[in-house]
């Protein structure tokens, strides 16, 4: 069985979208990385943080999917990273209403001895030295190191960044952060641009308008499944990651062919997460309904012109 | 061999990109369509208007892709349409400088005798009376009247032009016309509401996003191809539509899954034009290079995943 491990953050969000509003909910990247990565037939471990007021009944939830929370500290007395936001009318954009690093901001990760073999590391968005602590951890170089991050690393720890990106095999960023890191307009150019820099593939997220793979001089496009409506997209990209690197973990091939496939689990389970608030709809996915959204994604996408 | 009837501008267009900038170049719905299906086994006429001041070497242009032109007015004394715009520095979104109607203020669609039975009609953006007088000159029902139309008919003439989806096959609109005319924020819903209102099939067009197809309660998508640079996207979505409605009336065949590959054949067509100024592109546009270009799309989004 394949091994994967991922870091990132466990927290609570609060949020709030045109159709509704949440108390303090489950949240956090290694949440809804460890929940999709659960569809595949895998070991994973979250290396995480949380405080003392993180119910027990959301560790319970985490451990019947199968993922060892050995290496999630827990801080006696302390708070668990919250994040809170509100969502505009078009819920592409979002106001954040309030940040509190709690926890997370002396967060020093400790990958589980049975771990360090992993064959897929999935290191989601954090301070680039607490990815890079983790990279230096492992004991044997994991067939692929798949990083996720965000414009806020760009404004205010580039440097480090850049050095996690030299190691890594795989980075997921969005378009506008694609353009940032490289200050090419042009995504075929950005992407160019970055697979210099350190990763043999590039996937870039574009929301409701899909995902990009990029390797060598090839390109490959998942589109976002055209949906009735979207609820919440908190935690769309974690479960895209998710998805991707848990089929990357099950599968342990990393041809391009399969790395397309992973886009398309990813984008996949990305679909199912928007429907409801925050982890609710992953929380108890099955996996007839995935297979059967596959099936749609087959039809949206594949054609038949003889060439 | 298909026959294929374009209405729609023939015009001078002078265009403003980051790249650089045109004097009075030639422009026009028709044109781009015309061009566009020129690269299928269909002979196709143009029905428009142009002024006396419209260049011969424009007209020749035209008749050597075998498109007749007999049912081009060409008004003594009058003045071609004129457009001038100047596109933003994301090539998103553009400013009208100019807009002169010129003959196309007082434009009488005449069907040509030999053209009455086209199998695709393919009705540019134009006012809809003048497309609903083409619809009705028709000798037989062809096989799929295809209507492309845009936000100023739906503020300025939106009963017409609901009397005239009423009566027509394909609709073709982008996004945002999609929303406006229907009131739906979801493009699922937006296409269900348009599905009741006549068209057997609509396509949506998201520009640099790619194109949806809807039929019943399917629905297809065809990525734009990830380019390097685009130069211009004047003329972008009437080269999809000639490429489209092109490739229909040469393989005549109106199923779900042929119409998947004229979206495809659309989409291709398009990548092209955009890569030089106005229709530079187009005219010389080997099917060598369309063939290769095919391929690409397939590798951009066929995948293996086994269900």
């Amino acid at each position: 069985m394949g091994k994967l491990l991922i870091v990132g953050t466990v927290a609570f969000d609060a949020i709030e979208t045109p159709f509704g509003k949440t108390d303090k909910i489950l949240g956090g990247a290694a949440t809804f990385i460890g929940l999709a990565a659960s569809q595949f037939d895998v070991d994973s471990a979250i290396v995480s943080v949380v405080g003392e007021d993180f119910p027990e009944e959301y560790l319970n939830l985490l451990t019947s999917k199968n993922i060892d929370l050995s290496s999630l500290e827990i801080v006696k007395g302390g708070k668990t990273f919250f994040w809170e936001g509100k969502y505009h009318n078009d819920l592409n954009s979002r106001d954040t209403i309030t940040t509190e690093l709690n926890v997370l901001a002396d967060f020093n990760p400790v990958v589980p001895e049975n771990f360090k073999d992993a064959n897929v590391v999935m290191l989601g968005n954090l301070h680039p030295s607490v990815q890079m602590s983790v990279i230096k951890q492992m004991d044997k170089k994991p067939d692929l190191i798949i990083l996720d991050t965000m414009n806020f690393w760009m404004d205010n720890a580039l440097e480090e960044l850049k050095g996690v990106i030299k190691e890594i095999d795989i980075l997921t960023i969005n378009d506008e952060e694609a353009r940032q890191l490289t200050g090419e307009y042009s995504l075929v150019k950005a992407a160019s641009t970055i697979l210099k820099m350190g990763p043999k593939y590039l996937v870039i997220k574009k929301g409701e308008h899909g995902a990009l793979l990029f390797h060598d001089d090839k390109v490959f496009f998942a589109p976002a499944l055209p949906l009735e409506e979207v609820f919440d997209p908190t935690g769309a990209g974690d479960t895209f990651a998710g998805g991707f690197s848990g089929y990357l973990a099950a599968t342990k091939n990393t041809s391009f062919n399969n790395l397309k496939n992973a886009v398309i689990h990813g984008s996949n389970l990305a679909s199912f997460s928007v429907e409801k608030f925050g982890t609710e709809r992953m929380e108890n996915l099955q996996r007839d309904e995935v297979n059967k959204r596959l099936h749609q994604f087959k039809t949206l996408t594949q054609f038949d012109i003889e060439l």
